[in-house]
């Protein structure tokens, strides 16, 4: 296959890539590193993106920005940052994605534990990852071309923990290795329309 | 207690104005009927309508619009009238009522049945609906003065079925009266973070 990895240089984005290099053709997308550059938030880099890329089986994404604050300081543009990058960047990439992926291709978005079990400063997260979820289940059962779709939410991510600690006591962590499973059952899989939840 | 109903004269607002108001004080809002007038896609009407009535203990919102088409017809902005309407009209009636609402008070949104459950041409509904979902389960953790926030997502409503029924074949509807059951829970219980499903 060869599978697209959007967000492929960054900590659970690397270790997708490394499960699926052995068996896969892999390409790796970032904003500013990776085989290919490419700004979600912006729907012309998108199209550029799959105009340089083609016969793509999957496309992964393991990126996206939201904004951490405390609910009481939050406003209504802090939300707007979820929602146009790490939501609305990933749907915008099965938007445009649909067009052009091989039958029977897949798509595999990232979500996160948030909305299921809540921080302090994580709403506009707990929201994003909700709304994810939503569109997966609801596109799943309408993607032409038997093209398919899932998320994959993982817990907190232990390499990601040096940074993170303070804001996750409790949660046990996953290693990106251990997250990097799923994204290889929803792309070698034949399974759509699932979040898989990985830790939690 | 005093309880403001925004879309109380809606299919499911009027079963809850009526279910609430033989024991409470209940002022309905609506975009153009109803005791007095708000579009929940502007902040500024927002804020003049919490500034048009106090003591507020409750806010109940069965109101948002989204577009309803075809996955392989839907664009970006297709989704930015559920964002920006349903999802983001909620949650800033929540932002501006937090500070304004009497101690302990709740707010009660509305999401639905289709992130849980899908039907076709239902992807924007699906997504906005998760999104409330993670933003009550994120938001209600970090609410100020004992303030409470709980969602409700009923299946299709049996008196909006007249409407809907083709796109809703093989769904059980629930009366509005039943959905109003939710939202009395909410309301005059004590739960938080709660997302109540009705009908399914």
């Amino acid at each position: 296959m060869k599978v697209l990895v959007i967000g492929g240089t960054g900590t659970i984005g690397q270790a997708v890539v490394k499960a699926l290099q052995s068996r896969h053709e892999v390409i790796s997308a970032g904003f500013s590193s990776g085989d290919i550059q490419v700004d979600i938030s912006d729907i012309q880099s998108i199209n550029a993106m799959y105009q340089s890329v083609s016969d793509l089986d999957a496309v992964v994404m393991t990126t996206g920005k939201v904004h951490f604050g405390a609910l009481q300081e939050m406003t209504s543009a802090d939300y707007q940052l979820g929602l146009s990058h790490k939501l609305m960047g990933q749907v915008n990439v099965v938007l445009s994605g649909m067009k052009c992926l091989k039958e029977g291709g897949s798509f595999t978005l990232t979500s996160g534990i948030l909305n299921c079990d809540p921080i302090v400063f994580g709403s506009s997260a707990a929201m994003v990852n909700g709304a994810l979820e939503g569109f997966v289940v609801g596109s799943a059962i309408e993607m032409p071309r038997c093209l398919r779709i899932n998320c994959v939410s993982p817990t907190v991510i232990t390499e990601a923990l040096e940074n993170y600690a303070p804001y996750f006591r409790g949660y046990e962590p996953v290693s990106a290795a251990q997250a990097a499973l799923a994204y290889s059952k929803s792309v070698e899989g034949a399974q759509t329309g699932q979040i898989y939840r990985v830790g939690f």
